[in-house]
């Protein structure tokens, strides 16, 4: 029970924040950790060391913070409590440094409590610097029992991935490693696990027998924004199939762990990974979709299409869109295909998993309702977490007449209590040494591996990804996957 | 799907309502033809015709329903629709006659459509007067294609049940007998029947693998009030037990019915009731608990116990309250202890069945709450009719400490039309001659012979009931019953 064990032991430590400036985090990770302060969970023995290759020093940092950090704080429900936000920025320490140069690291040990305390290393930085740092870490002899904190992307491909890994892991040992998938913080897969494994009820019917189809669904509707660069030579294959989805696919199909010890659980969510019928080339005709946005409309305004965003390529053939049918070779889920989907300027900001059960083997009761009524347990991530269990119940009267009707397990009604952000309680997760939620290595190249024939293919292959206009639900080749199986994707329902 | 059709086809009818200015025409039988009238599901051609031994006229007898019957339907939400009431009255044609005189039932062939149309005799009387009634129905030729309805009690034991079903039975056929048990009209029977055959969530779970013992409760708050000198004469056993309970023990232990005709639910009710384990006297001291209200307090003020109820003998040793622990000896539920209670001056109104699923095998997610959190599902059918399932939910934050929630399948939400009171829907079933949720022959008889070891029991025995406190859940053997199985009644829990 270690790796969840019920209060968080956040001792003294030295969260090291190497790319202090950075958009990652002003945006997640500042917030994250003023959220934990404020709540009282962040060990009062912590500092936070940002490091940045900027001018700026103490005071300019804390202003950068007050300008860029605060804004964003305040923007959220609970908004800033001044006091606490004075005693957080008081746990600040800003050192600049050159990432990319080994000597430099050395000023870190100078940094009071740096040698005595917890170390962690958050590298919220562009993978190209991860092999300088930890060299650099290294040099500086910073490394020994700390924790390093990896954030994607982790290379773009199987090789690229390894070569990364092998540097690391040259220098700090994987039980030292966090790999950040923030997915893997949210509530709701969490709770994922106490459903599966705390009830008795749904286990028994979470296998092939009784499950018809699951669907995984990240859609969102905004664009590549000002990431355009970065995307066109990424994709949403790389940017959100082999790392979130198939993360969460690797949840939902996992067998019941032993435990919750952190290998426990990635054994087996690497088991699945491993399970991943590999594609080939046929099969990734069939059943992969890549899609493109067009023109459409996005936030109820006009919006160019990906080939005019700024940093893309006039004939880039990146795909904005993926849609695939997975399958997984093993006794629980032979034969049920898994449905995975996500892409940018789509219809609808909506993270979820959807487990659609089988009709009943024989209606006693008479004609049944459509499919679209079977029964479905909607696990929702975002943007509110929820979980919804559709059922049929007959309609008051006389006769038999049924009708799809849902039991709502309203969180709200029971737990008063906010609902952390992902990166919050991954980073209480770090501080603690609590790696349960953070993806090993061999998992994180079980899914390059199974997604590299279709890069391969896509590379090889003349054919350009198909358009969709933006503001609709992808291609309707990603309707087709699934109409063949005689199902269809759970926004095209009602 | 005779017996579930969507639109009741009600044709032409004669309602001979024998008995009708009995308690069960005042409170139960005419305010429910008045409410199907009212909603349009009472045939056109329908006629009403009360019978009763009484010096009424037709005008006398009007005026009687206005006086007793009408206040009764205004009490309800729906309240009276003023020309729904008037044209309901013109429906009535009274007719006097003494039911014990066999000559004259000849007065019904003249009452205007008698003979043309389905005629329906319901036997709102004493079970003394079913042999007479028949014998006269069958003298005026009036029986032909007729159906009759017969009300609780059957008999008081076995021989006494088979001589009312040979007598009947040897003027109608068991197809035109329709025994009335109210609790199978109620909705939240209906929708068993619509979970457990309309949604593959359940019937997977729906045994002994999963299941870890079935409660049935039927309690009152009343006491006997005016029934006293019935009362006394029948306890609880054979008052709500040998019909109540064992039917609605049948419908949540049935295997699949291959449709919802009649006879297909009815042969799997059946089924069930034939795979009782008997009772032998050892078992009877061990798992049947009887229990007698003494004074306490009801409705918020002292009430006498029960020996000091009107009609009771001041040394009565009638049972007001049973506890039982049934098995089933079939694949589905050996080994399952369903546990049945019901009694009067109870702690609360309250009729449900609670089906408690057992614990998870191994609990990978650490230390789980205590029992009192397992998963269960409970089906309420008063006082107001939900279905509800409990399940353990993770409580957001760091950790993984799980807490009971429930996911309510909230029917009003979803239905904004009335339920239908049970009378109702069953008279209504009555007219349309659909016989699923009657008792047939076989299933009364069969429950009357299990219970009969019981009644021998107590006849034999000189321990009298035990005592408890009017207002209170029942004896403290009751309790004990399931603490030796190492559970208790869902009341006790939080």
């Amino acid at each position: 029970m270690a790796t969840f064990s019920r209060s968080p032991t956040a001792n003294a430590f030295s969260f090291v924040l190497i790319g202090g400036t950075g958009d990652l985090a002003m945006r997640k990770i500042l917030p994250a950790l003023y959220a934990a302060h404020r709540d009282g969970t962040l060990g009062e023995g912590g500092r936070i060391i940002p490091v940045a290759q900027t001018a700026l020093d103490q005071d300019g940092y804390i202003q950068w913070v007050n300008e860029h950090v605060k804004p964003l704080v305040a923007m959220v429900a609970s908004g800033v409590d001044d006091d606490a936000w004075l005693s957080f920025l008081g746990r600040i320490t800003y050192v600049a440094l050159d990432a990319s140069r080994a000597d430099d690291f050395a000023v870190l040990r100078d940094v009071p409590g740096m040698l005595r305390s917890q170390r962690i290393f958050y590298l919220a930085t562009g993978p190209s610097l991860f092999v300088p740092i930890c060299e650099g870490l290294a040099a500086a002899g910073l490394t020994e029992h700390a924790r390093v904190v990896l954030e994607k992307p982790l290379g773009h491909d199987l090789a690229s991935s390894q070569a990364i890994n092998d540097a690391v892991g040259a220098i700090f040992t994987e039980d030292q490693i966090y790999r950040i998938d923030h997915y893997l913080g949210k509530e709701a897969v969490q709770n994922m696990f106490a459903l599966r494994f705390g009830n008795v009820l749904f286990e028994p019917l979470w296998r092939r027998e009784w499950v018809e189809s699951i669907q995984i669904t990240v859609a969102e509707e905004l664009g590549v924004e000002r990431r355009g660069d970065f995307y066109d030579k990424t994709g949403a294959l790389r940017d959100m199939v082999q790392n979130h989805l198939l993360q969460l696919l690797s949840i939902v199909a996992m067998e019941p762990p032993h435990s919750m010890d952190a290998d426990a659980v990635r054994d087996e969510k690497l088991r699945v990974l491993r399970a991943l019928k590999p594609l080939r080339e046929e099969d990734i005709r069939q059943n992969v979709v890549r899609g493109q946005y067009r023109a459409g409309v996005g936030g109820g305004a006009p919006v160019p299409g990906y080939a005019e965003e700024p940093g893309v390529s006039h004939d880039s053939v990146t795909e904005t869109f993926v849609a695939l049918k997975v399958e997984i070779e093993n006794w629980r889920w032979s034969g049920v295909p898994f449905f995975l989907r996500t892409g940018k300027r789509l219809a609808g900001r909506v993270a979820e998993i959807v487990v659609n059960f089988r009709p009943v083997p024989h209606s006693a009761l008479g004609a049944m309702p459509l499919r679209a009524g079977s029964n479905r347990l909607t696990i929702r991530l975002q943007p509110n977490e929820s979980v919804r269990l559709n059922v049929l119940g007959k309609v008051p009267g006389m006769g038999m007449d049924l009708r799809g009707v849902y039991l709502d397990l309203a969180f709200d009604r029971f737990f008063l209590r906010d609902r952390m952000e992902a990166y919050q309680r991954l980073l209480l997760d770090v501080i603690a040494g609590r790696l349960a939620l953070f993806v090993r290595r061999d998992e994180q190249e079980a899914a390059w591996k199974w997604v590299a024939p279709i890069l391969e293919d896509w590379n090889r292959s003349p054919t350009a990804p198909k358009p969709y206009a933006a503001g609709t639900w992808g291609p309707a080749a990603a309707s087709a996957l699934l109409a063949r199986e005689g199902t269809c994707w759970l926004e095209e329902e009602s």
